[in-house]
């Protein structure tokens, strides 16, 4: 397999491809066309081809792709053949939405803890989830194994936070704030703004680019 | 200005760089170089410039681009300048949550009502928006000229919801929902899936691809 690095959009393409595998797989369905792929996440059936001839000879010409094995080499591409420890900062109305979504472990990603600062919100459990105090964030992220957070305070406190996290160990931050944090070298980073695909709409309603149902 | 289609890709990115010079302008900067706007959103300078040479001679070489000029050509393509009037359905724990963020109307996105089905949350107000009865939307929509919905209902109601959507005139949807919807040809969709960010941290992590501050 080779080990270039893949631009951040084939990235979220490649995971794209892999929400409709699953969906096909459960399914039942064997081949795929790159013409369905496309249509289903928004790009060209060119595209598509291209961004899968870099993990092997996959889709013979007019056969399609074997739907299980191209998820399961995606699944391994971006890392998911295990399932990773993910943690909620924030139990407002935003973060106590996150704990209810099921989809997420389902896709590798398992919620074991949220941290806040209220203590009206600390010490109930958010559909199984321990809501924990934010003063023991470093001890509960070192022993219930965090690896990834998600970031869903308000912006005040969220550069300060980011830096525990790191200091703490996590490896990744998805960032719901409109702050820009920069927790160091070690920790990955994305930042998941409403107003960006908001602004993706825009352009296509302007300019009437898209017959509808682009995305993810 | 050219017409030709930009990709998605290409959009998300520009949304990216438009979110940094708006900080930017804030903060009084006069210009910035093709690197800066790069690291800021996850890019190479390459790309910087390939991007943004599409939209004429900006950035003399050395010299980098003016940022007041530079943002006003983006908020131009992306559609941004006019105010967009937007409806969120479903005002649950994220429903509720989107109500909150102040940064939408800054950036061109007007949240002028809620719908909601549960009689118990009907008729409050969120942050002055008023929430409204399902049974009314397209009514509703109709009369306060809403142009763009955001879909925050559990998977079951969302398809059902995006044909009502689409018929009482909405040219956009943003779709938190699992389930995919198809509202027809006149209507852009575009998905929020949080599973996809933590994908791109999955990736980032385990390749270790990335030295952090990678995103939007």
């Amino acid at each position: 397999m080779n080990t270039r690095r893949i631009s951040d959009s084939t990235v979220r393409r490649l995971s794209g491809y892999l929400r409709y595998l699953r969906q096909l797989s459960a399914d039942g369905r064997p081949v795929v066309s790159s013409r369905e792929l496309a249509d289903e996440t928004g790009t060209t059936a060119a595209q598509v081809r291209k961004d899968l001839s870099q993990f092997g000879s996959f889709g013979q010409r007019g056969r399609g792709y074997p739907v299980t094995a191209l998820r399961d080499v995606l699944i391994r591409i971006l890392g998911l053949r295990r399932q990773w420890r993910v943690c909620v900062v924030g139990a407002g109305r935003l973060g106590s939405a996150l704990l209810g979504y099921e989809d997420l472990a389902r896709r590798g990603f398992e919620v074991v803890a949220a941290f806040e600062i209220d203590p009206a919100k600390v010490g109930r459990s958010v559909r199984g989830v321990p809501v924990l105090p934010v003063e023991e964030l470093e001890r509960e992220i070192d022993m219930r194994g965090v690896e990834i957070a998600i970031l869903a305070v308000p912006d005040a406190p969220a550069r300060q936070l980011a830096q525990r996290l790191a200091a703490a160990g996590v490896t990744g931050i998805l960032n719901f704030t409109s702050t820009k944090i920069d927790p160091g070298p070690g920790v990955a980073v994305r930042v998941m703004d409403i107003a960006v695909e908001l602004e993706g709409l825009s352009y296509t309603i302007v300019t009437g680019a898209s017959a509808g149902g682009a995305g993810p």
